[in-house]
């Protein structure tokens, strides 16, 4: 859709025992804890590490404050699923971020997350506030933007 | 709001240690589990044990195909909070529930569901499949229709 | 058994399907996590709620050294269970805690855990050490030493 | 070391951030919920896949019945470890896995789970009763065994 060339990440879950139901299918607040994890995955291929990111930047986190999910197919323990994800857009302070869960070629479970780059108030350290995405952030997102690097990161791409 | 005096359900949740993530506030995929509990204890409300449930109608559960929710305001361990449950609609084969958590007097997460009523295949038992919501469980939830039952129903709530 | 009054706490439970697996029982790790918010539940019956008392002592919490549990009898969504806890023992930088959990008259599971109490270490904040278990801490579990507190405590308990 | 062929799983996994808490570790649940997934992973590298392990022969489950862990260095999120796992024993319808975790080159914590071969009652379809562990999957485990060796592994058996 977009001509940035933006990072893409693809991260294989072995579907687990205990993140089954009595149902025998997933626990659908499980699914959040995946996508939690590509979330961070996503940042280590755009080369953020979480802990270093946090330190570096001063924040807290990546809090969500809002998601939304459809779960169009149920997937089963012994499956192994594959999660697509990106970001689709980056605002001042906040950002959105898509996964797909794949189960074999059915597109079982979309995500859409949106969340913040929050610190503790420097005022009120009880208080989380957001703060700016920083730029350098937002460009390792973006690098195949720069077709020297671009072909280097197609090169690079599991 | 509406004249229907539907069941609603509040439930009390301890924020525990566990359940919070290094940045201090809840981890956001256990606000669902909350809210699958707190879907459990409404239909306990109404009169559906969900272990009852599942023998008497012979399904497999209630799972949802659909979820959103707004994050508003962090909790934190040691937290008291409360949810107010409620169905907001039904459709033939299923329902929307709404959840509002609430941290002091602040709403801090508000959340959809939408679940279906869900059984296994009569033909294909590794297939789940819809069936319509019995007439008796909606009827359960609407029981202030009637104004006898209506006082009936508000002298046993709590 | 003891002379001294100590405290004790009993913690109702409810089994959520969200803690059960797909052979119908409470998926074993689930277990763990309810005895840390017994622990948490225990110290409050005590006189300290979990997020004062790392404040006031400094600490970064009471981590886990050792753990061991017996499942004796397994227990199911909808299952009502009770966890009665109690400190064993008290050493000088650490402590052991009994949960025993029944379900109905059944005792279902007994867990031991051995926790210390930990703080970042003043030299390497990366370090986490152990330090002396506050003597007032102790004091309080042992109340009913005093003749006075003891008939109160003992009027108190449920 | 031994001359026994057993079967040793090594499974490589990232601490992620929803599994640690407010004291920036692991939560202590979580580490069962990876031995649970690491006892799963060392059946399927003796050619046991959960899901036709149960439909072949026709149990619900390995559930535990005693489990002790000894914690011994902190994790924390972005930390890669590794789990090491074996069957230590087999007994006639039980047997005991060691887990052994390391961070880097230290051993973080060592989990030993006794675990049951678990069917529904034939007579009580709400019961579950242990079943001897089939030859065969004891066999599996001890495969790498070349004739002289599988004698071997046969007479240390205990």
């Amino acid at each position: 859709m977009s001509k940035k060339a933006n990072v893409v990440n693809r991260k294989t879950i072995q579907i687990e025992w205990g993140d089954c139901d009595p149902a025998q299918i997933v626990h659908f607040p499980r699914y959040f804890a995946y996508f939690d994890a590509c979330t961070t995955a996503l940042f280590k291929k755009a080369g953020f590490s979480k802990r270093e990111m946090l330190k570096t930047y001063q924040i807290i986190g990546i809090p969500l404050v809002d998601v939304r999910a459809s779960f169009k197919a149920p997937s089963r323990f012994s499956d192994t699923v594959t999660v697509e994800s990106a970001v689709t857009e980056w605002s001042r302070s906040s950002f959105c971020i898509r996964h797909r869960l794949f189960n074999k070629d059915v597109l079982a479970v979309e995500c859409f997350e949106t969340r913040v780059w929050a610190a503790l108030s420097a005022t009120d350290p009880e208080r989380i506030v957001s703060k700016p995405v920083p730029h350098e952030v937002i460009e390792k997102f973006s690098a195949g933007n720069n077709p020297a690097t671009h072909k280097n990161s197609r090169r690079k791409k599991r």
